[in-house]
């Protein structure tokens, strides 16, 4: 690895983050009117004037200009920006009768669907936690301590162990199948692991590192492939493995048949959540002060997969996904996992010194800057061909928001300059 | 079963019950200067001065009251002594800082162990509910909503499933070994279905009726014996059996050896636990209105394991514990034991109707009739030689106390009540 290419790679991420990114939703997310964020952008950046504010998406941005701002970015800016989105959040979103966060409000902060989804929870805690290290204001770890009360009251499965996933207003478990009451996923668990690790990162409090521990076996012992440690992605309560369906109520932009079910649904392993899993499990572990050399062998098992079956050295970038034993399904690009692999490759870096990762960081890296960035409007298309020709070109909506993007950057600077220390 | 021995059996249990246990303790338990009931009384029920007021015994002493009040006894006059009780483990026994109950306070209300510990918190929620069911007091059901809360919060595993039991003040997880923190018990998650069961009659809450499903799930499928049923004392936290060790801080007057662990460590069964489950689990049921039939091979099994191997057909009465394939170990004979088993023979009798377990109701009927009563003083020795020779001879103390006397008279009336219809 070469120092003065790695620094060139870290300066095209600075000036991407510093120029067009933050500036893109700075200059556009603050909704002055209404309070919260505006989320909602066409191609050419413009708002589209869709009247809704999801959860997922109003956390995402306050954890955007929060982490962004603690990062060290925006001059200061950003946590007036953060603190227009956490007032929202508390004071029209929050559910004083039943307690949690209402799932979507429009624009005005009316309830559009008032059902408790713990993906959107897992985003409250993750958000507010990291708005009171950036910022210090208190309210922040007070809605994110009361949100983890409401989790571990209403979620956990005490029989099986995990947590249940999809509620309504008053916290009764939904039904089955499309409904989501039977089942648990990959993606809940994932994000409840970032989620418990700013919250343990800003409390210190031992329940918080104790269950954000016991989630961590969840997903190493119960949710990642045995053999592979490759990612889950639906299961019945039990833990047997359940075919990949759609739900009714759903968190991201997802493809699925019209039948509501994945091809190769019981089969299926998502490569940016593999290496989103990878990094996010380094940093809890750096946040619990635990060496990761404990589970090297696992994380070498996953970045291998990643790079070995995820990446395409054809055309560059990051695949959606595959069986869990090798080779592709699905070769078009998301926005997403781009971003996700960024990090996780860098932290591959830093833990191996392998240059294979180097390589692969790199060849991921021009794909994003090359194809995946909307030149001249700043943020990133969220789906490509194979090719790299965006299929999906709007800029922001409920669900494909700046945290990715943004935190990939901020991430992955930070990264860069760990490895440069070493060179 | 003949109709008129029935009934004498039960004149005898009324007698009992509105005669002697109820005015011994309406007599003696009320304290008048401090607050809360004096739960300590010797061989001639006289108050011993010793210092302490338990959590489990004033929530047992809140339960038996409340029960006795709205099974109809005491004609009204419980219903103040509830209150009275109610008050002090509301007022003095409640942490306003950390939450939940103290562990062990002295007459005063000082606190002299400030553990955190599910076993108590279990019986704070059973005695609290039915405290409100009793009376409509709204406190009693406030509080043991609280406690549940905190219970959710702080117990859970959500990895293996079930509950951790033993907590400093401030609800951190004890350390392994005889500090508790790495054990489950039966005790406690029995106890839990008990509590769960008054909860959800009193609130009707979703979330309380689920967590009652997932501890019967528990106990039938983690706890109990899969071949006989029977309850396994003692787990560690991923359920693989455990040694039945004694803890630092107990829960009853337990008989270990001086090395702190049972003999027959791991292959030990408690008749009167086993009794107990069963009824309390049809109890609970019958709250759930789910019909006990669904169960009923396991409720024959431990039922017929009970009269096989725990009942004493020369000296009469229950003994003890034994091997879970059959045997017995310890032939002496325990206060507790022989009121749960007498409760429990009784539902056999109802769901079965087998002659063979109106038989062994009688057995130890007339064995706690004619050796367990302390004559002239009305309550319970709570220890005697296989032979019915008094070992232990206090008639309360902190794990000593009404609550399986009186519950014992009141339930088996109301079941032989039940049978009479029939006949």
């Amino acid at each position: 690895m070469n120092r003065s290419e790695l620094l060139s790679f870290r300066q095209e991420a600075l000036e991407h983050l510093t120029t067009e990114l933050l500036p893109f939703w700075v200059e556009r997310m603050k909704d002055e009117k209404n309070g919260g964020y505006i989320t909602h952008f066409d191609v050419n950046g413009h708002d589209t004037g869709e009247d809704e504010k999801s959860l997922i998406a109003q956390t995402r941005c306050l954890y955007t200009v929060s982490s962004a701002h603690r990062a060290g970015y925006g001059n200061g800016e950003l946590a007036g920006l953060a603190k227009h989105g956490a007032d929202f959040i508390i004071n029209k979103m929050w559910d004083n009768e039943h307690g949690g966060f209402y799932w979507m409000m429009d624009r005005k902060g009316e309830i559009k669907i008032d059902k408790k989804i713990l993906y959107g929870h897992s985003f409250a805690i993750y958000s507010l936690s990291e708005y009171t290290l950036a910022t210090g204001d208190p309210r922040g770890i007070e809605y994110a301590r009361k949100t983890f009360d409401l989790v571990q009251k209403y979620c956990t499965d005490t029989y099986y162990g995990g947590y249940f996933e999809m509620f309504s207003r008053d916290w009764v478990l939904a039904g089955p199948g499309s409904q989501g009451g039977d089942r648990k996923t990959l993606d809940v668990h994932m994000h409840l692991m970032e989620a418990l690790t700013s919250l343990y990162a800003c409390s210190g409090e031992e329940v918080h590192r104790r269950k954000l521990l016991e989630d961590i076996d969840l997903l190493l012992n119960r949710i990642n492939h045995p053999v592979y440690k490759t990612g889950i992605p639906q299961f019945y309560k039990d833990w047997s493995i359940a075919p990949q369906i759609k739900f009714d109520i759903i968190w991201g932009w997802d493809r699925f048949s019209e039948e509501g079910q994945k091809g190769n649904a019981t089969d299926n392993t998502c490569y940016g959540h593999n290496a989103e899993f990878a990094w996010l499990l380094i940093h809890a572990l750096d946040v619990l002060n635990i060496k990761p050399e404990v589970y090297a062998e696992t994380f070498r098992i996953i970045f291998d997969h990643t790079v070995d079956n995820g990446i395409d050295t054809e055309f560059g970038g990051v695949y959606v996904e595959g069986p869990h034993s090798g080779g592709v399904y699905d070769k078009e690009k998301e926005f997403w996992q781009q971003a996700e692999v960024l990090i996780g490759l860098l932290d591959a870096c830093l833990l191996f010194g392998d240059e294979k990762y180097w390589d692969a960081y790199k060849n991921v890296h021009r794909f994003v800057f090359d194809k995946v960035i909307n030149k001249g409007v700043g943020e990133w298309f969220p789906l490509l061909t194979r090719h790299g020709e965006p299929i999906w070109t709007h800029m922001g909506h409920s669900w494909k928001i700046n945290y990715h993007t943004v935190r990939s950057m901020v991430q992955s600077i930070e990264r860069m300059d760990k490895i440069a220390a070493k060179l």
